[in-house]
């Protein structure tokens, strides 16, 4: 049994406490949050103490934490747990600058414990059976991967802005996508973006629409599409081709229901956002950490994998801004 | 919170077992089983008590029973737990026999507590937003129904043998999807069976593929397919022709990957059996039972649907034998 | 080259003289109708003469009729073309009445000329392409067919005053459908009829909603479904399960495209009815019969299978009255 | 009644010869072709004459050219055909060089006759059927377009070598969707490719896949994916994200059906190539250049599309090779 602190109580905190206490393998034994009556309210839901997170890292009794708290903290967490002798399972991205992630990947890796990122998406029964597929030789060599990954609706602006932009704060996700369907990580990065739909998003300093390219040394291509509001719910779609063929993941879609009227045939849409679609996803990616943890075996998902989209994240960022093609080695 | 006993630790018992205990309205506190180990093991899963059935029927401080023992123990015990003020959710059917299970209806009756039987399709939410989009009046007036139902794989023919036949058995599950979505009950039943994909099914007097059509008696008209085999999983679906439109709900696939190669464009299968596709399916029907025992409102599927369907499988099975058309009000 | 005469420039005409013309190996020498003007108008089309029926019949340089005329001449007109030497493809139904077409049938036999029924269904792309796959086995041995046949609007009920009733008119497709994709006739007949769409052709005597289930001697079953309305277009679908499988055809959809919005994902809808849905397989169904009768070979459908047709269409109309199973040996 | 002398035999001019005598409008009186003999035999099917490509130009009797020659002689012919009065409907591109194409250009302003480019894909039914959705403001303000476009096996590497390369010879269908779809021309463009589907190619100094991105003045923008080899098909999808939803534009299959068994459900492939897809598009394209010349009415492609889609190919190859994102207005 794992004896686990959760650190963050809002609501991915609230999405992970399920999955810790539904996991027969782990228990949830107490939790922070810098809103102390938020880590109460969900410790009384689970049976769990609310406490402070030097508590939580200091109790030599808990093995595991996970973090879920504001991104600025990450770093630091990551170093202090595992400085404690704990395995962390800590929410994306590993630091808003790379740098101070870099630092974070050097202290983790001296203090020896597993630290996994939690890039959900690879745990989504769907892009899982995409990569299955792919790793059985089904399309034959990998060539051009393509990533659809819309939001319903964009943020609100203050978030916008501590986000650290859209490449790091949602597009890092499709970049871990990237680098795990294609089995490496690309050569060269260029992006562009704009702010379309809500100025003041752009007024902000940031994009809401932009697209990726990404090239392997091999000259493999990979394609990235991101918008902020794709107003029929969440649209999360992969494709890749490959000398054999073509897999492609599609939406899940809130039912199977179809209406066949005069006005044409009308079917579900996507499920609504990532609490809806990646649910199981959730419980998956905690059942591998446990799993990498209690086995010691390595871990789906690592830091490095964490840094190595946030190198991405900075490479597109930096080549939006300048309209060149810029090297991941320059980054 | 209500507190539940459970009367079978079988295979439905077991999914039984873990929707009761995952509601926060509900409390599992006792299993029984004619396998005493059977009910000790499920009870330690679930941290409830291992009883024996006459001691969870006649403790008070139990307030609903959920009966998923064998069919011929179902009368009997809807019958000894309303007579002891429980609230009941019994499995499908009532009883193998049409006149015990409404001698079981008039006991029910008379003892006044809520009966509510277990047509777990009608919480599928792909049903439900059909019957939903239905109700709101999106195709009009209905006019003709058609449901699919195919199992995987057939039973072993030791279970035919003491199942009450195809009719009573598996497509009593279609008879009630057919009341439920049209609103009513059907004036007339024509039913044809053969055996054709196991030998064995027919030399033990069964069917193992059976087409019945249901007339209204405003001329609407419903048609129900089963087979025993259908080896690319569980087939559940249903087509509602109105007057504006046509409702379809298809099946649910494994996950939503498509693999296009030199020899086609492969797509994921259906959920492999009832177990997969329903599991969502029998939370909700849980949570509905609780929901009506809680605030005393009407019972969302109740014993008169069980028996009603159960008559129609009496006529269907006399049609099957007769070549006849056999009214309703003949059973 | 085959020179043929076209009897009847209505609305099928038209569609024939299109396929006729478009054909290398045909030429359309002479069109009649018994409205003058239309023969007149189509054959200025196509570069035909306007002849009478008489005249085309007794033509000797005249090769095959096609007959597209008023269905109660179809009998006088396959004996009299097959009479004077021609090949015949002639449209559906043989005759209104069985008597009438067994004795066109014997007459044929004598007069040794080929005739073929126009069941174009089985020209079509997509049902061929299904057939095709039974028959190389990829669904093993087959054993539930359904069939859905759905027309976009009722027609006049002056049509359906004169038109035979649903079962000859409109459902002798399907019942064609389901011998040649069963690879023989039923043994038994079972139907169901109502006049729920509109009211004008229940007060005619006829029904536009019906479900038919046919048993096979091995204990198959098929069974079609029909309405003479489905306010979304030409609905023509089948599913055949076999013991390793489902095959299915469906609907050829207007366009590709599909919108999703904060409404639903909508795409378009079946094509609209029989002239654009099957166009191509009226142009396939012609070429076959020139090939045929160019080579010598069997006719792909002929004058039995359009009375075996009609008499499962008579089979069905007495078991829809009775309610009785109808044996097809009993007609 | 139109008549049309068509410049060019082979498989695209057999196509168009087709499509020119099949419409009513139109008659194909001469073909030319530098094999004589294929002009000859293309002529003999369709009952025009062969005669010389000056022949035709010059002969006052002759309304229209079809200009399906090799892409060197494209411009020179558009100019003398145009300066003899005619009208022209000719292949893409419009010439290699942006410099001639431009030279043309003025060329054919100068001669007053109406010059249309076969970009054949605005008329397929399913993209126009988007087009016409998003002109009539379906997914309200356009803002992300995707198009996917991938062919089912790669060229010869001898057709490569004088191909101009993957963007002008492949890519340039897509420049002018993308155009034709977000209504107006591009600001700027930034492209990567390799070769990694068949080494012979980039020993030829061409990619044989490729990504660009387009960059819109109002900040929209467009992605266009390329492979010469997709081994199910001729991939031919877009996508357009919009304020209001999202239109798509899907493959069209070979046929209908689908099988499911205990490997999976199969469906039909894409067609094959582009006659299989587009057949329909030709027609429609032959069709509106007739009515547009016949009306006087603007033509639905024109000369300068074929010159701005050149320049986009021209700045893709730029980009490809830099790097960097290339402004249009540098072209």
């Amino acid at each position: 049994m794992l004896n686990v602190g959760l650190l963050g109580a809002g609501r991915i905190g609230n999405v992970h406490a399920k999955a810790i206490s539904s996991h027969p393998g782990s228990e949830l034994v107490a939790i922070s949050d810098v809103n102390v009556d938020a880590a109460k309210k969900l410790s009384g839901q689970y049976g769990a103490a609310a406490r402070t997170t030097a508590e939580i890292i200091n109790d030599p009794s808990i093995d595991a934490v996970l973090v879920a708290t504001s991104t600025d903290t990450h770093s630091h967490l990551i170093e202090a747990a595992t400085a404690a002798g704990k395995a962390v399972l800590c929410e994306k991205p590993v630091d808003l600058t790379l740098e101070r992630a870099r630092a974070c990947q050097r202290a983790a890796a001296r203090n020896g414990r597993p630290v996994m990122i939690g890039f959900n998406r690879r745990f989504d029964p769907n892009f899982a059976a995409l990569k299955a597929a792919v790793d059985r030789g089904e399309i034959g060599k990998t060539e051009l991967l393509s990533v659809t990954s819309f939001d319903p609706a964009p943020p609100p602006v203050s978030y916008v802005k501590v986000s650290g932009g859209l490449f790091r704060d949602m597009m890092i996700h499709d970049f871990d996508m990237v680098c795990w369907l294609m089995g490496g990580l690309p050569e060269a990065v260029a992006a562009v973006g704009s702010s379309i739909v809500d100025p003041e998003i752009g007024a902000a300093g940031d994009v809401d629409t932009a697209v990726v390219t990404l090239h392997f040394a091999d000259g493999r291509l990979a394609v990235i599409k991101n918008s902020r509001r794709a107003v029929y719910g969440y649209d999360q779609r992969v494709e890749l081709l490959g000398s054999d063929g073509l897999l492609s993941a599609g939406n899940v879609l809130e039912n199977t229901v179809s209406k066949a009227t005069k006005d044409g045939v009308t079917s579900a849409k996507p499920e609504f956002f990532f609490l809806e679609r990646y649910m199981r996803a959730y419980s998956a990616e905690w059942a591998a950490f446990v799993d990498a943890v209690n086995s010691g075996s390595t871990l789906p998902v690592t830091l490095d994998d964490g840094v190595n989209a946030l190198a991405i994240a900075e490479a597109a960022t930096r080549s939006a801004k300048s309209g060149q093609t810029v090297t991941l080695a320059s980054i």
